[in-house]
């Protein structure tokens, strides 16, 4: 019996008393991160990378059903390449990295260490788009990337962080904007049918566009607590860049044009979401199709003959369809359960003697905690569709969350009461100005615009703005954010 | 018709007349990387990356079979960090890229993007490690390095460079001796069984270790111009680092010790190594396994009727087992066979109106150029057998030109004069002493011990150094060197 392992479970703080705690708790006694010396930088633990390769795997394939082709731009930057786009280095430069000395040399020019790869690139698009014939050019890239951050947190906010940005170029801007919706897209898919989580999509404000966008589109799941998270973004650049990066290319009518450009990427924030959206005061739950273990198999009086060998059985034939793991140390089985729901594994299997005796198991869901009893001849079965059922029961409640959580707000003096009172997200009109923006926010110690949701309707002639009462252009969801 | 695509294929320098204009040549014409604006970092196209992807999956399987599990630790290390160990810091800190400033503000403490990372992966096991039960830790990581470098080639030589790491930490020495020679042996398998190339493997000498190392053990490739290229290697640290660290466990015995450490990496150096193994006047010759196009389908006479149709059934057919490509584009096909001999596909299938009257179609390797008439009934097992005998005469192919270019020298005289006039490696005795090794380095203008093989007879009672014709102590293989 490992008795810092088991007072390790216990020590987690409820998510109604402190629910910062219980995320700081939930991520490290589930030992998905540990901290660095490194100021603001983490460590990535197993447990936690597998959750990552398990989203990369998921959406890499997404991207490559695409078209889309993987590639590695360098880590750095020359400050002067930083600066030919005039908005972006704007937006960036206060948050870089800077590597001044190479060896024992001063260098010449500074370099950034990335915090996003837009202008690097252009600079290789220049070299390779010419006719278009090299159009479109489709590329991602999963690398790390550096945003100097003061106060950070583990998956949330952390100044190096890893991601996947997708760098792409068009003939048309039509071609491009449909390219910025369909990733979007391509992100909504993925955190509804991978990670379980039910979000609103929708356009950012002028004020909350990325440095350097025409638009940006943004994916904002809410937290169990009720703030949201900006869960992926896509960017559509016109030509903006291609212009201050010279990138031209031959048209089908032989024309010089400057072809149109969208970024879009997905960091490992997405982890902090699904911790967020899911867990419980018990600890993680993992969505069945990112978890690392999607089933763990727990022999009960293991010491009894045929106990061992009918789990090892077991384990052979689920690990053919399922990723799963056979827990048969010596800590009592108490301990067990409460350290796979700690770290969130969708399902248990549970076997001892009796279960043998009647050819069943048992199966406890992590999210309900309900037992079953299933027979042996079929447990492959019965073990898919109990992880089937836990994802759409993960949807439904994340989605029920946000639904309940959906406040609406017609006047200032609502919009402030309900922000002060009701953690979520608020509908209200909105007229399009960014002081009306900065007005909500200050009044409400940090709502911001999370987007203009593309279900949203127009706006009626009679609907005004929720804070200066001028004629409604959109309706926008605000909220607090992580 | 592609008139810009078709001059590249033309242009390309012989192996004969200037083997390194060859491989600048072959590197770009393939479209494995480009050039960027930042000195010495390159750009992977989606072709070269697609290369590394295949190698990644390969080894990480490998990694995973032999329980290790991946991490990510911090891109950067603060300075008094790395200056723990001291051999380590001496080797490393003349080629480390800093990191002074953070925004706008001066950092108080110098950070270095990490060349390696044994001082982080020390600062995290002295957290996570406490007693034998936490042993053994078997870690790796895939992730980019910074190592400032004076003059830089694509693969072989660049500032910033991709590879996986491993770290692992064990109970006894025993145990770490073991895993440092199992990861080399994995590597050497990994060259023979997936890159298709014979190469070499021992211990390095004291002079050519890792720094901070009590032992280096290396994978020495070698490429077609008889040049070596350090091609993996595995180090055995004792306990230097975990003393340094206060790393500690309690043992079985309830007694206080320190772990023991190793480290084992291979970069995207490896595909330098397999365009130098492989290639030829034509361009690439990838290895099947490794191959981001396994085969490459060319519709002969394509606007006859049924050519095309056919050609698709193929490629759909071939598909379910194989990465295949068909290239139905209005470019000649004595353009695409060019193009893709560049490229180094390993199978081209022809298929043209005669073939399907035949119900055959045509097989050309890329190594032997040899065409074969196979069946459409079983072609799937004729491209497997044909892409198996292609890695086959490559591995023989890398095996014969080691062995045809592995010379021996008795004296000093023979050894500068194999030196001077056969580009290859060198067998011979050694007295174990630095000053030889320096002494024939400086007379022979750059060639240094590879290693000693782990197939090395031990000296004879008569055997002397090649050098100063003490008693000898080692063979040793010398050679030039990427």
């Amino acid at each position: 019996m490992n008795n810092k392992n088991q007072k390790m479970v216990s020590e987690i703080t409820s998510m109604e008393t402190d629910f910062a705690q219980w995320y700081t708790d939930v991520v490290k006694k589930a030992e998905l991160v540990d901290y660095s010396g490194v100021k603001g930088c983490m460590i990535i633990r197993p447990y936690g990378y597998a959750i990552w390769e398990n989203i990369q795997k998921d959406l890499d394939a997404r991207f490559k059903k695409l078209g889309h082709e993987n590639v590695y731009l360098p880590l750095f930057i020359p400050e002067s390449l930083l600066q030919k786009e005039k908005d972006h280095v704007k937006g960036f430069a206060p948050e870089c990295a800077w590597v001044t000395f190479g060896g024992q040399n001063e260098l010449a020019e500074r370099l950034c260490v990335r915090p996003t790869s837009e202008t690097l690139f252009c600079d290789h698009f220049k070299n390779i788009i010419h006719s278009y014939r090299d159009l479109p050019k489709l590329y991602n890239q999963w690398v790390n990337v550096v945003r100097w951050e003061k106060t950070t947190r583990p998956f949330l906010r952390t100044s190096e962080f890893l991601w996947q940005e997708g760098h792409t170029m068009h003939e048309t801007e039509e071609q491009a904007r449909e390219e910025t919706q369909k990733m979007l897209e391509v992100y909504r898919d993925f955190y509804a049918d991978t990670l379980a989580i039910y979000a609103i999509t929708g356009k950012k404000t002028e004020k909350e566009k990325f440095a350097g966008a025409e638009e940006t589109y943004t994916i904002e799941p809410m937290m169990h607590n009720g703030i949201a998270l900006q869960g992926g973004t896509s960017h559509y650049f016109g030509d903006g860049f291609a212009k201050a990066f010279d990138i031209t290319y031959t048209d089908r009518e032989n024309k010089i044009r400057y072809p149109h450009q969208t970024s879009w990427g997905l960091s490992t924030r997405v982890i902090g979401a699904i911790i967020m959206s899911h867990g419980d005061d018990n600890g993680l739950i993992l969505p069945p199709k990112v978890a690392p273990i999607q089933t763990v198999i727990i022999p009960v009086a293991q010491h009894k003959e045929g106990v061992l060998e009918k789990a090892n059985e077991l384990k052979e034939r689920l690990s053919r369809k399922f990723r799963v793991k056979l827990d048969d140390s010596d800590n009592s089985a108490g301990w067990k359960y409460s350290e796979y729901e700690m770290k969130g594994v969708p399902l248990r299997l549970e076997i001892g003697p009796k279960d043998i005796e009647n050819n069943s198991c048992v199966l406890v869901s992590r999210l309900t905690r309900q037992k079953q009893f299933v027979s042996l001849d079929n447990v492959e079965d019965e073990v898919e569709k109990a992880l089937r059922q836990i994802h759409d029961q993960l949807y439904e409640r994340s989605k029920r969350n946000l639904e309940a959580k959906m406040f609406e707000a017609k006047t200032f003096e609502e919009f402030c009461d309900v922000a002060a009172n009701n953690p979520g997200y608020i509908r209200a009109f909105w007229c399009g100005e960014a002081e009306c923006e900065e007005k909500l926010k200050d009044a409400t110690g940090g709502v911001k615009s999370r987007c203009i949701p593309f279900d949203a309707p127009a706006p009626k002639d009679n609907d005004v703005c929720v804070c200066c009462k001028k004629k409604a252009k959109h309706l926008v969801v605000w909220g607090r954010q992580y």
